[in-house]
């Protein structure tokens, strides 16, 4: 293997876990990478913010706080590991003004300004890419850009966050309640002292606003993407979907609604009901999958780790060797183009089914005034469920899918049913596809 | 959204199933694969064997028989869909050699021959891709070349023959033998009525060969795989690995094995026991996946339809989409480069689990007769149960992870047993990773 006379300038700013991998990668692959890049590729400085702190693995001489003077030096490739919206916003648009390539893996920033970043990177003609942004080591976003390119995707569903699968897998596994388990988690280090960015929904919300803008080639930012966490989902909920087939998933949606001239994009992050023999049901722990369904490819997943330091930088390094041959083929990938602009459609023009789960008192007719309440509202039932008898009978419905808009209205009627005790619980519901 | 001035052509090679899907999805999403690609792709002739078969939803007048005269047409690209070697090899060449960009499902011609192939594409400087040659639909190698390509991957396991994998599940699911699940298969049209290819894992072999390449950046062929079928799996064997928590699938498997100056590659195709808690286990009926370990990225897996037309061609659009946009900007994809070199080594290298289904006299001793035999060759058994009891009794044994070559030796020493009955069943089994 004849060494390439070529290299490439790689910094790499951040000097967390995932930069520090990425460095140690670059350097313990050197080799393979010249090999496959067609030249070496050479980290030229690692931009932090205490240069105090101690980073093995790293060159110290290659250590400094000075991002300016790396970005100075006119490097090849900029990889952002900073996290964040800036001062990561400004450098990389300096960077990518300046002529580099840029990775990342900033879903924060990509999710809020990402159209900014890329317009930037098309007129200086240079990559942009952030693998590592959504789903950690999954190489996802490359296929959903490329390979899929040729289809039309109608949905996207994600399990895009391992703290909150870990959660509910953890409740599901020892029938916990939610604070049992997401102090489990914390225990364990996968979920943060302040979880409110994973157990919200937030971290899973800019990840769905991602991968929405690359399955319909549309803008879609953070805050388009309808947004509720998993702080709500009981171990009774658990144990009721359970009975009826279901795992608790928090998805992210991202979907395709409509036809002809209103067609449209609906982004949401809701706690779902998946059928234990959807492949989403499998996906345990801290572990993410994106199944997309696309009218020629059918159903297609993709599983792996959606955190870490070692399997992001995986992912951030596919990136950079893409961006490294590219520049010297001189250049770039496919763009990310929002050509389509379909407009955003609120969640309530979703269609989905749903689970109602209440508490009644067992006497005539209430499944008749019940049954009234969804008809009232268009709602369709597909089963109607009868647990135990007297003070403690319980109902487990599932309907057909119908309005979102229509299940607010639907469960509004219910509450103000006398013979319904308490509504227990209500959450949306995906079939097995098709 | 403005046409793009400029326009591209395509020559489709072969009027089957997905040749059909492919240009009828280029008609149907012209304005959307035209935003894509920056250029419109414009179908100049589709070469067919039978010019007198009808082909709906193909205009009359592009369908020819003289392939020579599309090439003659000095096309943009070429999508070829004949499958077989001959005439595609020399077709393909000719088409690469005039300078045109190719695609093609041709898994067969790959495994045998895709060196060939490679060299000519890049003496001619343009692209060769072949996508739906490997698990259909699902985008597979394009990550595995480009997105893990700074990575470096251990094992790939996959499940990529939608026969077997139906007939295994049906097996499974009903207890049928072997030819009942593999007559409900042809019934069906999951398999041909000269299921051979299928069946003894041939089809199975070419995919994993292609696989290697990429995964080792060496060159496999369809000879360097070590291949056994499904013929021999029973009904028994079946039921044995359920009740050891197993599930029994034909498994395409490309292992780097060794370290420092002797690692090499190898690569082989049979039934395994796969543990119910892997993910590869919940892959039913006729999809397929691929299982990707790398040290980095740690576990992957790719999920989706492995055949019919529809998807196929989905997985060609995808390449067609790739190629067609590096020859607007001038460029090529990256190389299937083969730098490495790792020699190919015969299966007894490999290291494996073995599950070993004896039916065995009852009398005192036996167990200790037949454990004997394992540590005779350096087999370590990792769990052994007896069930039944008399005439009747069989053991179910488990090893450790150990030479492949060494079972060989074990089974032939307890065939000698003369406590042993009958050898039921030996089957090779992967742990659950790491």
């Amino acid at each position: 293997m004849a060494a390439p006379a070529e290299q490439l300038s790689v910094v790499v700013l951040g000097g967390g876990t995932v930069g520090t991998q990425v460095v140690r990668l670059l350097d313990e692959q050197a080799d393979d990478l010249a090999a496959r890049v067609g030249a070496r590729l050479v980290v030229t400085g690692v931009g932090v913010r205490d240069v105090a702190r101690e980073r093995p693995g790293i060159r110290p001489e290659l250590i400094t706080d000075d991002l300016d003077g790396l970005l100075d030096s006119d490097p090849d490739l900029v990889v952002e590991l900073m996290g964040g919206i800036e001062p990561a916003r400004a450098t990389i648009l300096r960077a990518l003004g300046g002529g580099a390539a840029v990775v990342t893996a900033n879903k924060a920033l990509i999710a809020t300004d990402g159209a900014a970043l890329h317009r930037a990177a098309e007129q200086a003609g240079v990559d942009l890419y952030y693998e590592a942004a959504v789903a950690g080591a999954i190489p996802l976003l490359r296929p959903l850009r490329e390979s899929l390119a040729g289809d039309r995707i109608r949905r996207v569903l994600g399990i895009v966050n391992g703290t909150t699968n870990y959660i509910l897998t953890q409740m599901d596994a020892t029938g916990s309640s939610f604070a049992e388990a997401l102090a489990a988690a914390q225990q364990l280090g996968y979920a943060e002292a302040d979880p409110t960015a994973d157990i919200d929904g937030l971290d899973a919300a800019a990840k769905a606003a991602i991968l929405a803008s690359l399955a319909f080639h549309t803008r879609v930012t953070f805050d388009d993407v309808s947004v509720e966490g998993i702080r709500a989902v009981t171990a009774e909920d658990i144990t009721a979907a359970r009975e009826m087939g279901f795992d608790i998933k928090l998805l992210a949606i991202a979907e395709r609604i409509g036809s002809n001239g209103t067609t449209g994009v609906c982004v949401r992050v809701h706690p779902t009901l998946v059928p234990r023999t959807h492949p989403l049901a499998g996906v345990r722990d801290a572990f993410n999958a994106v199944f997309i369904e696309a009218d020629a490819a059918g159903q297609v997943m993709f599983y792996g780790r959606g955190a870490g330091g070692v399997p992001t930088a995986s992912a951030v390094l596919g990136d950079v060797v893409a961006a490294a041959r590219n520049r010297i083929a001189g250049s770039t990938g496919p763009r990310d183009s929002s050509y389509a602009e379909l407009p955003i459609l609120p969640i309530g023009s979703a269609s989905t089914g749903y689970f109602v789960h209440l508490r009644v008192l067992d006497q005539p007719g209430v499944l008749a005034s019940v049954a009234g309440v969804f008809a009232e509202h268009g709602a369709s039932i597909r089963s109607m469920t009868q647990k135990g008898e007297g003070d403690q009978a319980e109902l487990l419905i599932l309907t057909h899918p119908g309005r979102e808009s229509d299940l607010a209205a639907t469960v509004a009627g219910l509450r103000r049913l006398a013979r319904v005790d308490e509504v227990i619980g209500v959450m949306r519901v995906i079939g097995e596809g098709q």
